[in-house]
């Protein structure tokens, strides 16, 4: 079983792994942010399709997304919290993305994200990521993206 | 560390725990459902706001999503692949809902679940879930609800 030690370490390397990531993700550094992503990811992402399997999916899915952006993305995380055992790991939060847009908008939303980790060898990645915004029950079929923590 | 069959213990355990939390769902069992879920449990729902804080706040919202359906909910799992260690796991699915509302409509949506779950005192409870669908990139700020695995 984990010590206590052994489980503060654990969770002390997630969130080292999230302030790279987020620093990859500011930077629209595409090999840095894939460099703490399985080879088999799977996420449920905020773009359709329900689904991306696999590293290059999710690469190029990035990829796009990156390029829709003039400068670089702005990005809070907020309300942090990681569970994590000795291979297994999860963690929860707010995440506000801000940014101009290269079709003239500004974007500035609050997603929900929820990522999930596994060690192999030493080294934490991620194994499966979800990122959402809520849907409006009011018949409008409206994604909610104007809602705030 | 744990073993092999340990390993494969907890991911039964988690399997039976989903099979019953899908059979609570779809009798609209309010009180069976809870039972899977910490009382400290953080969730991600379909419906603003962007999270449920602590069970009771679930418990509502589940009593009025239930009061919606006229007969049964219909659910189906699709993709579940369980990941779990010793005292952590989460699990990722394309679920189907479906079924008749009080409004007259007819409900037919796939949404994305990822549910996380924690070891206590032997028994594993929910303790953070996030269900969603994707939003159409196409300016409409539309939710896809249209979507199939």
């Amino acid at each position: 079983m984990p010590t206590k030690t052994d489980t503060k370490g654990h969770e002390a390397q997630i969130r080292e792994l999230i302030d790279d990531w987020a620093d990859a993700l500011r930077a629209k550094d595409v090999d840095r942010l894939m460099s703490h992503y399985s080879a088999n990811i799977v996420s449920f992402d905020l773009a359709p399709p329900l689904q991306y399997q696999g590293a290059d999916s999710l690469r190029k899915s990035l990829q796009t997304w990156f390029s829709t952006f003039r400068g670089p993305v702005g990005f809070e995380i907020r309300g942090l919290d990681i569970t994590a055992d000795e291979a297994v790991a999860f963690s929860r939060s707010l995440n506000r993305i801000t940014g101009s847009r290269t079709n003239g908008e500004e974007t500035d939303v609050w997603v929900r994200a929820t990522v999930c980790y596994s060690r192999s060898a030493g080294k934490w990645v991620i194994t499966h990521e979800h990122t959402s915004v809520p849907l409006y029950m009011d018949g409008s079929e409206k994604a909610a993206l104007d809602l705030k923590p």
